[in-house]
């Protein structure tokens, strides 16, 4: 099955549970109606609700509860994406003005906060604890990668170690989580739910990466914002922190950093992070958790859902827009 | 047992909840970390956990789970304090500038954000679900009424029913959750749950109207602020909207208005407001609350407890500070 199939195949489930969080966010607050609209008409490709219905699959599956779970990590991730604008000052997402920009960034807090709350009504429908507890352990570890990412703006002695650990938090998780939750609400087995989730994780960190690649590679056309506006925020990714250290450019690049030239050669900068070797070694690494997240759904029962898995991290490891 | 035999019997239990949030809010994240900590410290009264204290009483008692409870309302109430202080512009709390005004509003976002989740993880250790269905529930609420209170901002037309809906979700419901969860979690049986539901909602109405009242007439020493720093913010309350359509300056007061000249003749209106019959008005209605919250403790079973409550119902009816 190609992925244009995975995608055919889910297509209706996605629209019932796309129905279920509008139902969610229907409200008579006129700005917030309008600002939780607006992100869920955003749209993204929803790769969280399609994690829990391929995941519940390998489990005793029930459309109700696993719609319910994927509702809720797409609110979720909505709250997430509205609360990161606010921390990123950030002006456009997927070519469109965000919340913050839109409205202002005390709109963007409560709707974060309405979302975050709608997300925690859907899931405790479930009766089932064990959810709840991982769910927001991992709100808990988000929030941290929240702050990480403040921490880490503008700093360039960062370690490659503090990357990972903050793409984890910051994108990982929540699809490990996707594929947990979709395993946990249908009564999977704890080897099947622990290979999920390691499947989710490494699918997550390879697409976080892969992110950071194209936001160097990429064109404002496909990005939907000039290239280079994770590090004209200063955020500093892969690509960038492996160019300081390692490549051909790193003498020129420390030196443009310890004059504090940086802005005013922020283009030079980015053109030289565009042609360095930090971009290969970049998709080489996301190549390897693509491997990894393979090799965890290889290890799963071999139901057509598996194949749907596979073809994703195949689609994952290969975008490139 | 007078009211401070109240507080000195719970001041043990009190310590232990202290410590355990202390736990929850201990991160590596040093703004993070003095954030929190700077709110744990403001402290406040305690009010909810005493509630979940007490309430437990009415139960097959359990300190370590009422604990848990009590821990996580308190984290909840300290990130509504923070978020709310975004949403009102506020500089300070307590006598003590708010964490929006000390560090900025994007701190005081993620801090919320964070003291919320660690809310979360620890409500979500206790295995019943209805207890995480009760509280997200409350939390869709309490969202719904951070925005009300930007809606009414300003708005002289609003009515009473908005008012009293608004302090509902702003204080009421979260005390009146404090005990029926402090109940819940003890396996009261459901009448007494309800009643202790009741009973946390009167007193939570009646204190918020109290606090109103208190922000016209207290001084700026007992208040920590300004008085009349509600209105002058755009928070109408109960005296003021009583002012405005019952009390002799009513003509008055609808003319500065309808001139728009609020701002400018502002400390004017305080005067007005704080000498109207508004204040008596309000002070009539707090009792009525207090009142059903009485009927509704002494429905409940006569242990020590009981006499508690109606301790505490009597001194919020009663304060001036």
């Amino acid at each position: 099955m190609s992925l244009i199939g995975v995608f055919n195949k889910v297509k209706k489930d996605i629209k019932a549970i796309e129905k279920e969080i509008s139902e969610s966010i229907s409200t008579d607050q006129r700005d917030l109606y309008l600002a939780s609209t607006h992100l869920l008409k955003a749209g993204g490709k929803r790769i969280r609700p399609i994690f829990v219905l391929l995941s519940g699959r390998f489990g005793d599956y029930n459309f109700e509860n696993v719609k319910k779970v994927a509702a809720s990590l797409e609110l979720i991730h909505m709250a997430t994406l509205v609360h990161d604008d606010v921390i990123d000052d950030a002006e456009k997402r997927r070519g469109d003005l965000t919340v913050k920009a839109q409205w202002d960034n005390k709109v963007a807090m409560y709707t974060g906060d309405y979302l975050l709350a709608e997300a925690l009504m859907k899931i405790t429908e479930i009766e089932k604890p064990e959810i709840h507890q991982t769910l927001s352990k991992s709100i808990v570890r988000m929030c941290e990668g929240e702050i990480d990412q403040i921490r880490d703006f503008n700093d360039w002695n960062q370690s490659f170690k503090n990357y990972l650990l903050r793409i984890k938090r910051k994108t990982a998780l929540l699809i490990a989580i996707s594929c947990k939750l979709g395993a946990l609400v249908t009564d999977a087995d704890p080897k099947t739910v622990r290979r999920l989730y390691r499947y989710g994780y490494n699918v997550g960190m390879a697409f976080q990466i892969i992110d950071d690649i194209l936001d160097f590679t990429g064109t404002t056309e496909q990005l939907g914002k000039p290239a280079g506006s994770d590090l004209r925020q200063g955020n500093i990714t892969l690509p960038a922190l492996y160019a300081l250290h390692y490549s051909k450019e790193k003498d020129l690049l420390r030196e443009i950093i310890n004059n504090n030239q940086l802005e005013e050669k922020i283009d030079e900068v980015i053109t030289i992070i565009r042609q360095s070797e930090g971009i290969e070694f970049s998709k080489k690494i996301a190549q390897q958790y693509i491997q990894k997240a393979k090799d965890a759904a290889l290890s799963l029962q071999n139901i057509p859902e598996r194949k749907m898995l596979l073809e994703i991290s195949d689609f994952i490891g290969e975008r490139s827009y």
